[in-house]
């Protein structure tokens, strides 16, 4: 599996099909595509490269068009299989929201700025209890950075306010890798699994999950970035097949991957209004995190804290 | 001391210039005029409205024209008070930068810019260690956020870093509140006393000091705002004084105060070009404490780490 | 009238309520009280020190708490309000949108930020005119800058592309100063009178107007601004009413003044929280234009064009 | 030609290294690699793919680590170089920066931020004479912003200001694309060819140039995008080369841009650390610009006008 750099279970599925303890479901919500993934078993998930847990993956074609209607349409249903995956955690009386990634690099920035659209209660809560006259649960929400721009490992951030805020469930939201540029803009992954991007490719950034934390991870991600040599390799593959150049297939997708590392190291394959979209998908995810956790008082809550 | 809100030793000493147990010396570098007082004992703590330590102010009126040159003289000024500071306050093989405030907040951003521009060293350290063939400190970094934006105290999060990162001494900054327009953009306040907002003015913010952190903090800030109540409540003082209305002052004041608590609640007093001041301010800043963490080294070490 | 800054005419129009050709409706919608004032004749328009023409002014306090569903209410009244002003200043082909103010400048960046949220289709339209099978308007939208960062006047910049565009009608969008703190972020201006800031004050920006640039010049404006001088003074008279101080209430004021003047020079008075308030209003007005503009077919637009 | 798409000179003229009418000449300052190509008759325009006039291409590849020193010298050298064209290119008693491209699309952001870091003087020399008791030029900047965000043509922009500012010279900065995701960040071009995109590639954009715009344009370019196409087709031809598959070469290229305009229609190569390189790169142009500009009396014109 060389080469392969994603971070969606659907796209590693789709590599591995065969592999056991690994189960899929199809769903439709209107122009949203739904895949549920269950990895069962430490065997299948050491695998098919990602941690047990449920995987569930929205796909809307449509949105790179920016239809306000169906933004609409992808935030209800995001909201619905966050509050499904809440209540199969336990509870979320306490709950802490971590935004990854880096602000000042803009694909990297969604978890910073879904952070920025979270309605924030834990202090509210803490200081002037009698201001909820109705069950809300105490949020907070931090952006601890990424290690090249704190020296400080996510973990060791977040380790600390969790041992303080002791909350009840943690919902990560980072920008994630994907093999194919078309999914940049379309595609929402949630999971129970936390973030563990060192399973399958060699990432040392320690995971944030139940094993480590202590409570439960739920994690939100949207493809932002496409590695150049991802997309290299693939294409090659492809057009290897096409070409039927099976004798030579081996050779040039090694020769690829040499002229890659040389010329697209650190280079990354990005939609030119990618701004634009990172903005946009903050949005979206930080209205559907806002709806999962307070339902029906969401408007109570947004007047009462600003 | 009621209607009086600064954060600036400096400004406190001046409405109370017979504390015993408060030192002051004047010194002038340049432009820049210096003036350092000492917070002796507890009672004078108490009696000023700071804590004991050392208090260092730059003031330099000529910065509001953003000559270059001075500028530059303000950041060697304070690198070598800063330098100073930290050799008092023992060894500085691991430090800690907090950058205080709300990036989203313009008077409230400095503290996260500063941060943004810090030259950080220890994951490098840790794992390259190789890399540093000569002596440098390993420097961290994190802008933990305000409490109306987290949920969490920013006491829980700076805890959670120091009990990870075992820094020899943390260096906070912070935009200040200051009595007068005037201060915004020409002064810098260096302390060894740590923050600690709540000691004059009600604020519950938890203080960041070499008590409850159990390593030195030395703080830097910049008065960026004056609140509209306090600007208004001096001027009628100034006024009274000028009227000789001495019959009337006390009942002008209060209604003044009435008057201001209705209408300038939340108002805070700005220059218009606040953004840009903001900015300057940040790199004057975060050049010093490289300049003062570094030293020689340098520009060996933005090459390393760039 | 020295000392008085504001851009509303409702407020120019409560200092001098009896003059002369000046007619006033007060109207209500929800919670959003309207004021519709006319301007009817150059004498009035002279002394009250606003150009001729109708003024509509939409009130709603309770916009500082930011409920999404005030939101919405204003963002359709602006747009009915709005639409009836296009209406009675003739066709609508060809619209051409300016966002006054500088970027840079938090409270001064409304202008530019709602440029930033219009939906643009003049170039399409031009290029691709086979795109609409329904009506709407060729839309085109700059942010010209400001005479102190661009070195050129913005008169100068509108004109040159209105002699290239020929668009039908402009609007304008620009941050308005008030004389009352609380009407930041709670009060918007609709008028077809153009922007003519030189009437009052003493700015000596040239006017964009049906007069200097040949069509109708609509302008929506939001206060964002007090400045520190005016707010000074209002409270001075407030207080020498309410004491009786009327002997000394001249010479207080001029103390005021030149007190104001000597420490508030450029100072403005805003709410801590100016960066999310113009954010909001930001949005609120561009969906406002949008909606009028495009109406019922906004939504086919939007899908267009993105 | 097809499929090639680069706005260098310097890589144009690489790819047809034998026409006639181009003149080549290698320098070097430092650690900077000067080459210098005029293209002196319209044929050998035509051929080449670029407008008539000298390309000045400084290459520094220690820019990517971002050292400090080399920055500076890369202003110097800029400056210098710019200061001959201007030179050449007669007077500059009024000067126009065009900062080309698209604020809110990161690596399309160069021009309007370095058109932020201009010393504009324009109209101080023209509302306050008296304050200029020096030579220097009066200096004007605008972005004037991207057809798909305004509807307008930039050059119907750029052309309106032009006949109300009459200057004697227009430097216009723009993102170039490149062949070379090496080139990004350490490549920058200067020409007085003006910028005319449509001569090679299609792009419809207007040219501005002495020809259209009546005085000359001097053009800074930097590339800062590879077009996703591009890279692939390059690194295909390659890849043939070196496997001496020359039998299936043409074969290869057709498969891989069809694949490549399936999947990589509209995305970009760009670094990860692409938000500091536009940020560097824009603070390096302004400060040549500007020294270019006011030479000895840059400091006087700066503090002067903040």
């Amino acid at each position: 599996m060389r080469g392969i750099y994603t971070d969606l279970a659907a796209e590693l599925r789709e590599l591995s099909p065969d592999i056991k303890g690994v189960v899929e479901e199809k769903d439709a919500d209107g122009e949203i595509e739904i895949t549920r993934i269950g990895i069962l078993d430490p065997s299948a998930a050491r695998r098919i490269g990602k941690a047990m847990g449920r995987y569930v993956t929205l796909d809307a074609r449509a949105l790179s068009e920016r239809p306000l209607d169906l933004f609409e349409a992808v935030e209800k249903r995001l909201a619905t299989e966050l509050a499904e995956l809440l209540r199969r955690n336990g509870g979320k009386s306490t709950v802490l929201i971590v935004g990854l990634g880096n602000r000042e690099v803009t694909p990297d920035s969604l978890g910073p700025r879904v952070v920025e659209g979270i309605l924030v209660t834990r202090h509210v809560k803490q200081f002037v209890p009698e201001a909820f006259d109705f069950e809300a649960p105490g949020v907070c929400a931090i952006a601890p950075g990424v290690l090249g721009v704190t020296g400080v490992e996510t973990m060791d951030i977040v380790k600390g306010v969790v041992e303080r805020v002791h909350p009840d469930c943690i919902i990560t939201i980072d920008a994630l890798a994907s093999r194919r540029a078309a999914r940049i803009s379309t595609t929402i992954q949630l999971t129970d699994a936390g973030i563990s991007p060192g399973s399958g490719v060699g990432n040392q950034r320690a995971e944030l999950s139940r094993e480590s934390l202590g409570v439960p991870v739920l994690a939100i991600g949207v493809p932002l970035v496409v590695r150049a040599a991802t997309i290299m390799t693939d294409t090659l593959s492809l057009m290897a097949n096409e070409t039927g150049l099976h004798a030579d297939e081996e050779k040039l997708k090694q020769l690829a991957q040499s002229v890659c590392e040389k010329q697209l190291d650190d280079m990354i394959v990005t939609p030119k209004d990618i701004d634009a979209i990172v903005s946009d998908m903050a949005g979206i995810i930080a209205n559907a995190v806002n709806a999962a956790l307070f339902g029906k008082n969401l408007e109570r809550v947004r007047s009462l804290i600003s």
